[in-house]
């Protein structure tokens, strides 16, 4: 399970499996979405399986997640999704009642999203051999001339931001998964980014890095572009937004919510003379009404995070190694 | 099962389910891959789920299945390759030699497509939950211009042509399927199509339809182009070329050589004064080497399919209702 966690082992996978079978250095770049030249444009492309288990949960259901999770990929390159692909895996013996919900979640979304549903397929499987619906999309959108967002563009100056409070969808989802159900009353932040991404690339193009924190959460999104640009991230851990339910929820599961996944928000590392315009952008859309500056990107310890806790110490924040939560997504 | 199957169950969930809860008309239009503008190009976007039991089969496995069955959708509307994402969902406990002889097929069967896996995506579901591993592939390309291959533009007068032998693929699957076992010397036709078509639209750009016959097979892909072009096939039963050891193997199964899935081939709808100059490019490519007409495009019976028997009568062709073969792509 912990190969698909989105952590070490997932990143391992990738390094030595996937990487070399696949013979080419696009892969390599470990953005959520390849920019590739195509008939004179630059075409973002990205794809993502979800098997997310409930399917349905406060706020949302695999369908919506599979979509905003394309169009987020997406935009983490700076692009809006244009068009998307959504192949579905059903179980056999999963009531039509429930696709048709999914594929409407599925539209609403889109729609929301902007971009089009312009292709699909649809298998079953046996039953047992699946769980209900398994989602897969991928999305193509236009990357904007004079826009280059990627991990390795990080540097030391940039200030590291957050789009909103964290661990939500992750909390979420396990407040109704079977066997863990508890009751809090939180919903899962699942939305589409796009738009905000549009509004922070309207105050500046240079925007460095975008990165949706979703598997392994923003511990791992930031271990990632430490990782990819060389450089280091410090952490300011009291001004990550964390919603008490979120705290209380991590403390009861013995979770830390860094590393909680999230749907529908983005960490952002931004040249410092832009910092203030890009943060009154966020601060000025829906999906970006509770961004804060969580820290900065320095020239010391490479490839390495380090949080300033609140008693004034440091601490390492590793990439997970495996699995905290299964099945996020 | 059968909604799976890409009969008329499947074509029924895609007109009553997920066309109007996409809300649009580009997946309307049911082609193998949607033509969509995007940055002033016209680009092929197709996405398939691959769930087939056994994973190594005959021939092939279920990596370069699904590399060759979008590479041939993309095909489909004229397009070639460029970029494809790959996203697996494995079972918990598959081994990793597994993923790596899968991985290393996608990456062989990319090269020789000419395309580049560009992005990709790796979930884990828990043992019992899956078959090993299921493959999305969802792929672009550009569609040269001048050329509009599509369903509907099928017209009265065009000669059918296909490809090469049908019924490989299927027979191949089934001959070493579990509880299904038959000794019989088949080897899958899993093929990237690209470059037969390049050849076919090098003899002429006025390509009216090409389609490639898997789920279904031929009967399956010609009822799909009457009813949407809204005329009639008429299939010459005895041109249809059937290897002897698939019509013994479909003799011995009870199937139709005709419904069974192929995954290397492509029908053909061609203007009768091009199509002598279409058949023999396709005999001159290695992919084509066995292309045969099969039977023409007529004004009478539109929406129906009807096979001249070698006794001289006829019979109507339907499309299948559910699953002939589950599990074949």
């Amino acid at each position: 399970m912990g190969h698909g966690g989105g952590g070490a082992l997932s990143a391992e996978l990738m390094t030595e499996v996937f990487a070399p079978a696949y013979g080419n250095d696009i892969l390599a770049v470990l953005g959520d979405s390849a920019v590739l030249p195509l008939g004179g444009a630059r075409v973002a492309f990205s794809t993502d399986s979800y098997v997310v288990r409930p399917l349905f949960f406060p706020g949302g259901c695999v369908g919506d997640l599979a979509v905003n999770g394309t169009v987020n990929d997406l935009a983490m390159s700076g692009a809006r999704a244009a068009y998307l692909s959504c192949a579905l895996v059903l179980e056999e013996g999963t009531e039509l009642a429930v696709v048709e919900r999914v594929a409407r979640a599925i539209g609403t979304a889109a729609e929301a999203a902007g971009a089009v549903v312009a292709t699909g397929d649809t298998k079953v499987v046996d039953a047992g051999h699946g769980d209900g619906i398994y989602v897969t999309t991928s999305g193509v959108g236009l990357v904007p001339d004079g826009v280059d967002i990627r991990p390795q563009r990080a540097r030391p100056g940039d200030v590291v931001l957050v789009s909103g409070p964290v661990g939500l969808h992750g909390v979420a989802v396990l407040s109704v998964r079977e066997g863990l159900e508890f009751g809090v009353d939180v919903v899962s932040d699942t939305a589409p980014l796009g738009g905000l991404v549009a509004a922070m690339l309207a105050a500046t193009r240079d925007l460095h890095v975008l990165r949706d924190p979703t598997r392994g959460g923003v511990a791992a999104a930031l271990n990632e572009i430490a990782a990819a640009s060389g450089t280091g991230v410090v952490l300011t851990e009291e001004a990550v937004p964390v919603p008490e339910a979120v705290a209380n929820a991590c403390g009861f599961l013995g979770l830390d919510p860094l590393y909680v996944a999230n749907e529908g928000r983005l960490v952002a590392f931004v040249p410092r003379e832009h910092a203030d315009a890009v943060l009154a952008a966020m601060r000025a859309h829906p999906q970006g009404a509770g961004a804060a500056v969580i820290g900065e990107c320095v020239a010391e310890h490479p490839g390495m995070v380090v949080a300033r806790t609140g008693l004034g110490g440091t601490r390492v924040v590793d990439l997970p190694v495996g699995e905290q939560l299964p099945r996020i997504c």
